[in-house]
């Protein structure tokens, strides 16, 4: 069998990850590549780390029916508990976007003053905050919960005054905290990259994960002798609820129409 | 055995349905009561009809197993796809706010011009419009969707001038409309009434189903001389994630505080 040909994974509780994956079909654009969204249960920055760790071990599954060669955790809030139990279960390579922006961040700000923007959940397992001190003790680290940015943006209010108020709301802290870098932990916020850099101030850098991830991915491929010879790619798109609804936002997220997205039953496996 | 000392139960998505809870505790006040919501699922108004029928049947099953009298399904979107099916399969009497809000709706607007708000499934479901069109076909109905309103609540955003350019936005459409009145067909949305009220214009009467629906259970267990003796009620909380959460929230929708949330497993009906 040739491990060349079988696809990229990559795993969202929602549409948010197609910004992961548009990435990954810019640096990869031979790769064929299987997307999953977990929309049936989505948002994930809400449920219980409990949850979040049973649901993403039955998407990995799923994922793995479809003999992936490389599998990319395209969520923060699932990365943010269950990237550990993944990479010691998983039987083929996991990158999470965590640990993807983790690294270009701390690149980015020198190990001084970061912000972490994310979901509640991402923001409250306290990964990021931990990560960044384990490496690096003194920096000092704001974390910041931002639950309303991923409804404003699905509601496609990406240049709206109630979403600016909203930034204002969340991020007017930050002001003044002579931050260096601020990571957008969160698979949505790239959308409305303006409107937050204009709330938190110029000066301070914005990371976005995705292209990081992208490049990890190119680089394990490219090391492994995995990549995929010049060839036209194969995407597949599936959906735990609401096909039509996924393909109408994945323009939003994927920068292009996504007009076939099968159904996937995790609970079944099939 | 004496049917009159059961409880009522009531079921909902989220913690939204406690606003309908606490309507029913103030009517009722001799009565055991028990609350479901389904927080590992919640929203529900984002999925799909199939979805919500699925978990709004495994919700009922987990009541009955609590040997109730009556129950209330105080989540629109569940009775938008569910009411029907319920009322078939249900051993014992259901009511549901869309049926208790709709009726008070048309007294109040004698029939003539009236709005809907709720969440996009519940507008999507064309319940209400049905419903109103079948009764009273000369009836001009303004469906309107509103999917932030319920992010917006659950961060306390009350009073804030982003949900204020929100309302305005979903809302704007219906002034000059001469709408006589409007259905509030999401339970969340009574603690936003003030400015709802402001968008919609102060001459447009708002209507809460909860009032409604508790009224219509005191009606039945009247009739059906099922109410319970004068005796210390005692209620009970169930959530199918995040008991913490939901005991959090609970002061916002039900009132007072609540301290003792246990876990619901709908999955495995214990």
């Amino acid at each position: 069998m040739n491990f060349n040909n079988l696809p990229i994974g990559l795993f969202d509780s929602g549409v948010g990850g197609l910004t992961v994956m548009r990435e990954v079909a810019r640096l990869l654009p031979n790769e064929d590549l299987v997307y999953l969204g977990d929309t049936a249960r989505v948002p994930y920055g809400t449920r219980s780390p409990e949850a979040i760790r049973k649901y993403t071990l039955e998407a990995t599954a799923f994922l793995l029916k479809e003999k992936i060669k490389l599998l990319i955790v395209a969520c923060h809030t699932a990365c943010s508990h269950s990237l550990e139990i993944l990479q010691e279960r998983c039987p083929v390579p996991v990158i999470g976007v965590v640990r993807s922006g983790f690294e270009k961040l701390m690149l980015k700000a020198h190990g001084k003053r970061v912000a972490i923007l994310g979901t509640t959940s991402t923001i409250g397992s306290g990964l990021y905050q931990n990560l960044i001190l384990q490496q690096y003790p003194l920096t000092e680290v704001f974390p910041v919960a931002c639950p309303l940015f991923v409804p404003l943006i699905e509601e496609g209010l990406l240049d709206h005054p109630a979403t600016k108020l909203i930034a204002e709301h969340y991020l007017h802290v930050l002001r003044n905290k002579h931050i260096d870098a601020a990571l957008l932990a969160c698979t949505h916020y790239p959308l409305i990259r303006p409107i937050i850099q204009q709330a938190i101030g110029p000066e301070v850098t914005l990371i976005e994960p995705a292209e990081a991830a992208a490049r990890e991915a190119l680089n394990y491929l490219t090391a492994a002798k995995l990549l995929r010879p010049k060839k036209q790619p194969h995407l597949q798109f599936y959906a735990t609820d609401d096909p039509e609804k996924f393909s109408r936002m994945a323009k939003l997220f994927f920068g292009s129409e996504v007009k076939k997205v099968h159904i996937a039953n995790l609970f079944k496996g099939d």
